[in-house]
């Protein structure tokens, strides 16, 4: 299939033209391919026509707020839209059933692999959420409070709460005019960004237990057993938020995290400041990545693997230059 | 001294009469007074004043982008400009040369004491910075990008980086504006928000160590000793923030931070969500407070002292019926 892009202007004729819409959102759902999802569907449901939403899994409780307001009733659809999806194989259980047959995607991930007949890709928006709210907006259709506290969620929860690099002056002025509905945006902030599980509170417990400084704490290093792993019963995401920590410190240019995936394996995650490039480090690893994030895997004991990580932590601070870290 | 309260065309007009100009800061200085000030020196110099910026204390480093960019020339000051102060007492070590003495307040707390000549109070602004923003706008002062980055930095500190309650469209308005320039705003916010003490990371360390949960889970309560603080070198704003960490708990509804203060002297934060009534727990122990977030010192031993607050907690969680807490 070719996959043809198209227009803002034309993504909404599109959707003029069609009907009985299935929109599908990716596995491991978060904010923001919830929120555009949802918005969506009431919006088409607004212009008269008939739509739901579909999931690969279950969706966290905590997005109750706008998805218990869905009225999923069944029918058969005819045209199917993928929100926020760059790639098939994100759409977990339900490739087979719809794989090769998403007649739209509308996108912001500049890695968009191209699946779908029509392709709307806005790779300047920071959030899916930003081009759905474009979209309502072509198709004179007006928001409510729960369309409103969709697209915000979107929004805040794929851009840290405007705090990333992806915000633009036009996310603010989005917000602006989602702050002129009703949408509550310090209790969402405050369950998105300021509430986690007894679980992963326990896991950082462990894990800040494990912190260890190199090299005049211009590196940290935490580790992450599967012991930890178990007793906490963390996995997946709840693990990857790990990594974040280990950059936390002031003064620390590379923040390590060392996760066991099996007896004698770990999977290392890298976080760099300048002038460190992780990609560097990890590359000696046989890893890969980018220059602020980068990972590897690495076999042997923990202790084999930590002299192994940290020797090349040493050598890309030596040949940058980062000697002298200086307050 | 009668407090006069002006109009922002009042406030621009006073500037634009007056010269030579000492904008002072309160104590203990965060982004939005040090942004604040910082940006009004800088528009008042654009107007061809004279003017710098006085802090009673040391300014910590993480605000140089701005602050170094001041240019302190020394001259007699004769107009005196508070900025985001509240209150004279927060004047720290500036009081005696400056109370009774301040000729205009530009400040945004509603709890302000009216103390200065002049007082230009927006309560509905997030933050001082927002005032700043639309006075120099006001006085047709153009801004730049070291002017815009203090701004930023005072609106994003106040406001949890937009994530508070206290952020309105104006606000998402304003950032829209700021982002015309070249600020850094991930630059900053990382520095602001991401970034913590080598000591402030053992404090949460040590003091996870001592969390509890009660009632079903519906209660958490953290312990910060003396010899925690003396451990960590923690004191002060450090410390606060412990209190966000007890109710960061998913189903939490009340969190304790149990503080020791001398040898049988501990201080209370508890934070709580609805139904529980913050203030209502700790003025059965003498304290009082928000509903929200309350406070109150205890005496006796550290066992002593816990089993006091949670009785209290028990009797509201009871009264409030808030018993069969549900996910």
């Amino acid at each position: 299939m070719t996959c043809k892009k198209i227009s803002l202007l034309q993504t909404a004729r599109f959707l003029k033209r069609h009907d009985h819409f299935v929109i599908l959102t990716h596995a491991s759902p978060d904010g923001d391919t919830l929120g555009s999802a949802a918005a969506l569907s009431m919006g088409l449901q607004k212009l008269g026509k008939r739509s739901y939403v579909l999931c690969p899994e279950a969706v966290p409780k905590k997005f109750d707020y706008f998805m218990k307001k869905l009225h999923n009733r069944a029918f058969k659809y005819k045209t199917v839209v993928a929100v926020d999806i760059a790639d098939e194989s994100l759409l977990g259980n339900l490739q087979d059933e719809f794989s090769g047959k998403i007649d739209l995607c509308i996108d912001h991930h500049i890695s968009n692999k191209e699946y779908a007949e029509n392709l709307y890709l806005d790779a300047k928006a920071s959030a899916t959420a930003e081009c759905i709210f474009s979209l309502l907006k072509t198709m004179h259709v007006s928001l409510d409070d729960v369309m409103a506290s969709a697209l915000y969620t979107g929004i805040s929860t794929d851009t840290g709460c405007f705090k990333y690099s992806n915000v633009t002056a036009n996310t603010f002025d989005i917000a602006k005019k989602l702050f002129a509905y009703n949408i509550g945006a310090a209790e969402i902030n405050r369950i998105m960004f300021d509430t986690k599980s007894k679980n992963r509170l326990e896991l950082e417990r462990l894990v800040l237990d494990t912190a260890e400084f190199h090299f005049d704490e211009r590196c940290m290093l935490l580790s992450v057993t599967t012991e930890i792993q178990k007793k906490t019963k963390c996995s997946g995401t709840e693990l990857e938020g790990v990594a974040a920590i280990s950059r936390s410190v002031e003064g620390v240019l590379a923040g390590v995290t060392v996760k066991q995936t099996a007896e004698d394996t770990y999977k290392i995650s890298l976080r760099t400041y300048e002038p460190l490039d992780a990609a560097n480090i990890c590359k000696r690893l046989g890893g890969g990545g980018h220059k602020a994030a980068a990972g590897c895997t690495v076999e042997g004991s923990l202790e084999e693997v930590k002299a192994q990580i940290l020797a090349s932590v040493k050598t890309e601070l030596e040949e940058t230059d980062a000697g002298a870290y200086t307050d």
